[in-house]
């Protein structure tokens, strides 16, 4: 393992193949543990993850030194060649070395979308310059010259598992529920286009408070106390004061309880977190908008991903009540 | 009231006015009751009915002969007066006389569509025309050509009260929701537009069973005993022998099934009536784009009916769990 | 009805007996409906109401015009005689005239608290300096110098008919709560007193916005939209920064979180509104404390109030999902 | 381990004991996994099976080429000796071979029903036999003609795992509900005799499409896609037709109708998947029937098979939320 | 209206048509209001009731004195003619004077089973003696020979107005589910019979202390309070200690504990007032068993007093959360 | 491991740490299981206890014989090592060694309250004496001259998980909802403290029947077949009797029913097993009372007993529907 080799391509873990040897990589340490053999002796049990997925590593002839140098959550280069163990493989490290972390590049290890972030981020504010209401135009201006906020917003993703689980999830799915917006409310004039752009935009920005993910997706407590429904109902609120000083003029009250009605009732059911129903026609429909994009992320993924490839259905998924069906008859997924 | 009057337009229930009088004008009779005053002489109290909503009509100096000659469910030609009686309109009716069926337009007597039922009927057709799997398109056509289901599908209300509740509603709704389809699904390649089409369209084509429609709106027997899902599945089994035998080949099973389930599992939870939950991409985007629609109206109408003008929400709605919120704030619905 | 009687003391709606001649007197105008004998002639079927209740009222011989005069939720002078009617009393009204608003004594019309409103307030404010954490006492007096918000928390009721239902309702029932953190909180030494006591002061006070309490109650449209849980929460917000700018320091995040916490949560479920489950120990004894003060108060009014003096049980609570029992076995409630 | 061997009785697994010598004998292979030792030589986890239960089988010194010969869900013929390990069975396998699977004696791998099907079948068809209504008893005679769909039925088990889960199990259980039928439904005159008879026969023959029995029991995709409640609707619906077709009638539309909706509706609530609850006396009796004898297995099933004999207690049945109480208090279990 | 009439045969609620004339016949006062006409007289508003049901009556030109005279929930002889009012049958009262309620045949004024109670009785003893466990049998025998208690088991109704609702309903209902105990249980022997055989007797005899039924049916305030299901555990307790008394034995726990349980979980869920779930076979048999012979008597009885015969549904049930379909389609209910 | 050794201090589990040599203690033995190591040898798997928590045994080269010897649920003195394994402790056994049961000191073992039960259940009587009803204050003195059930009313935990679940932990909790009532209900004059502190007293005495708490906490049959509310129920009622045997008086039923009705509520729903809903204002005061000491105790156990130090959240809590929030942002519980 020399320092000085030049930069190979990195070997993602899901390309991993049996018998494959590693001469050189960072992997980010998702966890340790240190055992002993039915003999006595030591060894170190550890999960090994980039973004593609993660791999058992194990060290044999292990010390309590060893253990004690692999930070978790943190970075190592490793040595070592995958093996089959139980139908999977896993890694058994030869070497390790400590890596300084600047050198490392993070988009490698954690999941991330796949569309181009500066691109989707301008359709977004793209989107919203049909807003013709003139106080939700300068609303959600303020919104998008937060530099902190729209930092989190491009990064952030939608949601822990249930769906657009990565870097930019959060981007992505705004921008689809934008997109559905505009191809389908206008035609119900008697639907507010201005109020859905704008309640489309904000409906889950609770969520940069609510979850952290620098290099692993996490609840934050303040997500887990208030959560991001009202996380960005106060948002609203201060950035509703803003534009007041920014205009000189009073924010119109009904839009701003409307618009907060929107973003609190827009998970439809109690049990859901939502401490209010849906009672306007906007609120009915981002609901069922935001739905529509976020189910179909997740029956999507959820047959791309799945391990098992001898049985036509998944397992069953609790948020779902069902299964899902997994068989592509129409011949459409190949 | 002479019997050869030249044809007045006629003076819909929604614009009596107090004081109006009315010559000859035909009504149907929702419902009528014979009753005594305190001091022991007849009268009778009755609904009468049009299109646009009902008025209660009341009869003094009545006699059982005059009760006996009125068809509930029917119609008669009255001539009389509208009153105020607390706060709401009465009509007091001085005579009353036969009509001949024949002669009656029964468009003035039932809520029906704004739109044209033509024109929906064609866009749906031209809608299904992109189908692109032969058995799928085969089998769309089978319905289709099936005259007497396809006039039970052009006049159907959609329900009896919640969405759509009208003369064509069915057929709008589900033109609303083909239209759906077509600008949201082909945005997730993943998910089968041929399936969603079909099935779009044979969401609520059960309902023509469920529904009777002729002078009011009811539940029949056998809708209530099988119900509006499973009555399609059983269609849909039908038509894809009529394909088969158009065909000579097995129709695909998977894709019947698909197509089945798709129809069983549209209300999303057990407690609508689903036998089966969503359990493809194309079953949960249906569920929504079907709430998307249905609910819209439901709300929009909620709002548009409600009699009560002083507030600015409605009554609690049962199924919403909630009362409407009425406000017009962005200033769009006037 | 002379103009210039000398003011007699009120006959409460409560106190009104069978064959009672009302010389002249304001009442509260609940609803007004003008209607039709079966002998053609007009009446006048009303409700007058003042803080003991309500009285059926009924104006033979009336004119539209006279109907007109009549201000839904506003009062006039009444003079005529109460009688009975299927068993309640009725109150047959011989003339009536308008009156001069600023004269009328609003508390005669409106349920009050039987406490003082001043005491209350105080014992509330002493309650509150207990708290030892310089910025939660901070938070608390920026409530406290609220004038219109303190106006309001004074007035509010705690609620439009479940427990504390009228003016001073919601003082006294936070004034109740605090006693009872006060009794009960000190044994248990892991459980924050100071957050507490800021916790029970502000759980309810969302509703002085949610709650309209001029001369009837009812929600606000705000209340309905955001709810009186959210509404607190923004509230917190806005003070904290207002100890910012006071202090000059950062008002510590988690003890502003754990604070909007208590509040998001103190409904316990949600199916009740809450967001939020209750994850922290005050939470959690917010909670009851809150249940045990509101609920009793519902029970005890519930037995008070119930009109069937035949029965031992009151009618079926829907809320409680029971009876309650009104027996008093114990001899106590004499 | 001769090929050549006479045909010793097979030693069942539930008789297998710690010690014990198998020279050769054919087992069904429930899974298999590769794995590493400590000290990296690789051995095979596998699961052997016939009809009385499964053993942990292990395989020290195995190979890939080993481990791929191995089919799983197949047969192989085993050498190898049972052994304790932590307190159960696992079998050390010495050889193993491969076997023709036509000359494997499949009821010797599957649980099946203890009684005789032939015997059955012909009860069955024998209380069949007293349905009166020609419409009726035609319908089930086409059922019983069908000779495919008999296979199936003779065969098929009533569930996966909750009761009568074994071969001939859906007979039984269908046996067993006609015979509390013809026991119980003459004591209600005013409710259907023919009507309970036909709907106990079918109510569960859904199942024959539903699940999957050659080697395992597994639900169909067919099955989880559409029910077997609705699957049983559709068959009626065609052996209707076939009845028409043999007498030139139509079929009664309202004893189809009510057949039918006894099938969807027998399990009683929405969340077990009716889409319809039991609107009839036949509908309701017929739940209460078809729980009675499956719930009375399941319990049954359960204290027999419960595996902990030091507690007077199962664990606890999700099905059911409570454990089962297995003590024999009245001594009629011995 | 001559005192010393011969008695003439009892025209009942239910024979009376429109223009009949009532010389002098006893009826039950269910209610009674003193109301005003519009032209200011005074009249009477009353409900009048035999076992057969009740009619609205009115008594023109009343007095208070006679309002006065009225016993509610008593008896009166009346004098009047039966007319026709909003399309049901009233009575309009000329004349009426006090009873002797010892004269009053008791009978004619509330429902009562349509069976023999001294058979019914005599059958359910009979059934009972086939228990041969001697302390079950001796338990049992403690209850039958509780004079007191066995009075009010004859006479109670089963419930109030779900099912078996009349004057010896409790105990036909309970005669019902020891029918089908023996008809059905011998098919399983590893229920216990004997467990069952107390168990269908005691199942609802609480109900005793439950129900008031003297001359109308109501709930105890005991029976609300702590319900029949634990009132009949108390007595089981007291009961066996009898037996230990009589036989200088201990009555074996185990037995007493699973007859309790038997009776405490028969409703089978929380929600219907079950403090334990189903936990033995025999006590999920005596719940479906229970049910079984309830639900098909609600079901019937719905049916057969449905008023309206233009519908075949009857109205909506709350209880089983859907309409009943009346429609005879088997022709066997005539 | 001499015999006579003088006695040291014990070892605690939680005390031991990686290294330390144990040589000669008693240990509870919790469970025991004899495996093969992959090179065939025996060992014995074991879990051996104390009241401070649990550790892992484990016995190398272990025989048949050395399993036998080993009594689950029981005790042994034990020579050894703790040792890190997979991150926790494991205890090598190197040899154990019978031990008289006698000499045990059972308090080393279990969980146990950390106040003084002599002082607490002196303080509880203290507390009961201010029951002014002569008939509710010889009822619990009834229970209280009860030794048998005192003693188990002193030892008993009030839950195998939940709360206060150790030796003492009912009357603990029981202690603690008295001084509840006692600091709280005086405020609400017409709620009977009377009968609040006897159900105080006995909402949870139940239990003593309900757990058995010898060796380690578990269910009892009799427990799980009727339950702890019925069982104080059966007291009671017996109580009673015994009470009126005392004075030659009837017992007032109504008070009676009023404390068993307080016992059976207190659950508050029937999800939890109470039979019926608090229809009293002493049962709603009992219900929110003990929730709030249950549940503060719960909380604060949990938060203090978490393992987890990196979180500040604990797990997911299944009963609570959340995790609890552990930070000490207050800074009271250092």
């Amino acid at each position: 393992m020399s320092e000085s080799t030049t930069h190979r391509p990195r070997r993602y873990v899901k390309e991993l193949t049996a018998g494959e040897v590693i001469e050189d990589q960072v992997f980010l340490i998702g966890s340790k543990d240190l055992r002993t053999t039915s003999n006595g002796s030591l060894y170190i049990h550890c999960v090994l993850c980039d973004k593609t997925g993660q791999i058992l590593g194990r060290i044999w002839q292990a010390t309590e030194a060893m253990f004690e140098q692999m930070p978790e959550g943190g970075f190592l280069r490793f040595k070592g060649r995958a093996e089959n163990y139980k139908g999977s493989l896993q890694f058994i490290v030869d070497a390790m070395r400590p890596v300084d972390v600047r050198s490392v590049e993070l988009s490698e290890f954690m999941p991330q979308t796949k569309e181009n972030i500066d691109e989707m981020f301008e359709r977004v504010k793209e989107m919203l310059r049909r807003i013709k209401n003139r106080h939700l135009l300068l609303l959600v201006k303020q919104f998008i010259n937060d530099k902190a906020l729209m930092e989190g917003f491009r990064k952030s993703p939608a949601a822990i598992q249930m769906h657009h689980a990565y870097i930019g999830g959060l981007l992505e799915h705004t921008r689809n529920v934008l997109e559905l917006t505009l191809s389908v409310i206008p035609r119900y004039p008697e639907v507010s286009l201005d109020l859905l752009l704008a309640g489309a935009f904000l409906h889950d920005i609770g969520k940069t408070a609510e979850l952290r993910y620098e290099t692993n997706f996490q609840y934050t407590s303040e997500g887990q106390l208030i959560g991001h429904l009202v996380q960005a109902t106060l948002w609203i609120e201060e950035k509703a004061k803003a534009v007041e000083a920014e205009t000189g003029e009073p924010f119109p009250q009904d839009i701003k309880h409307a618009l907060q009605h929107l973003i609190l009732s827009h998970h439809g059911q109690y049990e859901f977190g939502s401490p209010k129903l849906p009672a306007t026609p906007e609120a009915i429909a981002l609901h069922h908008l935001d739905n529509l994009d976020a189910k179909l992320d997740l029956y999507l993924t959820k047959i791309r991903d799945d391990p098992d490839h001898t049985s036509e259905w998944t397992e069953y998924v609790r948020n779902l009540g069902t299964k899902i069906f997994k068989k592509d008859v129409m011949g459409i997924r190949s």
